[in-house]
């Protein structure tokens, strides 16, 4: 799976640590090859270097938050020229041809959409590595540039963490006036947080543990819930319009559905598993309630 | 809790039974007198006489599809007149004043609705006694007149089960050019088969039992699946953009679920307990799909 790839090894200057690294394709006409200066670490990356979904394919080489600069262009590239900061996240290609690849919603290509790392290249069949390394060769359409008053060095986290909060929030038109909940403290929890502020509403962040409740203060939230506290959760009962559950593994989601008002909305992004325990259909038929999931985010978006 | 109440019986003419009833109350200024003619029986009836759900309150006059004559009202009651046929379907109150009774979303009333039967008057704290009685008095508000093209003895099933149904497809939108699944060819089923073609979509049934794709087809639908066949499912797969789920017990809706179009909705109208086999998060997650739920409908809706 591996014949149109050779690997190199290439020492990092600041770590020591002699990364992975696998030689660029030659460019296509839609191509644009970066060099790689920094590269976020997902909860992603760690599950699929040990296989948690089974579905890793060794050698794999992680990272899907991506920064770096252009080294070149192919010919039909327009949006890109050479010394561009620009960024990869989650995905390099897809068919582009599908009812939502066309509305710019290609994490949800009918066909799939080929993944940064692990995927398998829809020209050649080679399979992907991608952000712990060196340099990177993606289609045009899978990049994106990164603005100048961005810290390169800070964007990289935007390309996953970021998008996965920022897209579900703009999808359901989380806005001033609405009150939002953020399950969870980690890396998406901190994304959550500052752009459901950004977007206008009033955030309460739900942790397990107290140590958080200071830094979530710190990233904006106007509240926070220590969610092992029941009388804390039954104090915030009815209150939120929206909840982004940043949770990746199993937990009860009965006890934050009861935070949301009537036609509340529970979007889970970070959980993958079967949802359990279960969650009582009777908390969503008589609140008229949603349970929704959301992936990453399109290209346009990101 | 029933000393605002005295029982007598009425001889049913139809039956020969003695249908159980209770006095009607003194007419209050907004309240309508009703001579009830018809009612329907709904799973919830015999849920409440069986004590299913633990909450029943004895004795209990069950029966919330109600279709009668009105035979006084009160001196605030301009919306109808002796004679009028009407009907009540599952609330009988509401507190009027918050934001989802604004609404006209009544059965979200953030103080809690009060049921037909087995509610507690706002007013008086007696229990509420309902349709399989010979008479009922009703605030105005939860009353609706019966246009004189439909039939009455047809029509007391659309107060529960029609609206049950009516509703949520109008929430969502349904509309012509959308594909809806509707699972379970019950008395919820009927109806939803039948409003979403009457709304403009094209309807799949999905029933257990290959007995019933006769009668699914003859109530309108375009296409019958029969669930227990997985061949059936997985050409479904990815086909829909909502479904309705009417069936009231525990059951797999993963299946469903992957017969849903990405941003697709399942919205579950029939059951209340936890949803087990559990939902797969990733099949929400994946694909953006929703799973909602939806009680009833709003006084304006019904």
């Amino acid at each position: 799976m591996t014949n149109n790839t050779k690997a190199y090894a290439a020492t990092s200057p600041d770590s020591g640590l002699a990364p992975f690294s696998f030689d660029r394709r030659a460019l296509r006409p839609d191509d644009v090859a970066i060099e790689i200066d920094y590269c976020g670490v997902c909860h992603t990356d760690i599950h699929f270097v040990q296989n948690d979904w089974g579905m890793t394919q060794y050698p794999v080489v992680p990272g899907h938050e991506i920064i770096g600069r252009v080294t070149a262009v192919g010919p039909e590239v327009s949006g890109f020229q050479v010394g561009d900061v620009v960024g990869v996240g989650c995905m390099v290609d897809s068919c582009r041809s599908c009812a939502a690849c066309e509305a710019g919603l290609e994490q949800y290509c009918l066909e799939g959409s080929t993944l940064t790392y692990n995927g398998e290249d829809r020209h050649d069949q080679s399979i992907t590595y991608c952000g712990y390394s060196s340099r990177v060769v993606v289609s045009d359409r899978f990049v994106v540039n990164v603005p100048d008053k961005l810290d390169p060095s800070a964007a990289a986290p935007l390309l996953c963490a970021g998008i996965t909060t920022y897209s579900p929030l703009r999808h359901y038109g989380v806005s001033k006036g609405h009150k939002v909940g953020v399950v969870g403290m980690g890396g998406l929890g901190h994304m959550g947080v500052k752009f459901a502020r950004a977007l206008g509403a009033e955030v309460t962040l739900f942790t397990r543990s107290e140590a958080k409740v200071r830094e979530a203060r710190k990233q904006g939230a106007d509240h926070v819930v220590v969610s092992t506290d029941e009388s804390q959760m039954e104090a915030a009962a009815e209150s939120l319009d929206f909840i982004l559950d940043t949770v990746p593994v199993q937990h009860d989601l009965n006890p934050y559905l009861n935070c949301l008002k009537y036609d509340g909305t529970h979007i889970i992004v970070g959980l993958l598993d079967p949802i359990e325990p279960p969650v009582e259909a009777g908390a969503l038929v008589f609140k008229r309630r949603v349970l929704a999931g959301s992936l990453i985010g399109g290209m346009p978006e990101t």
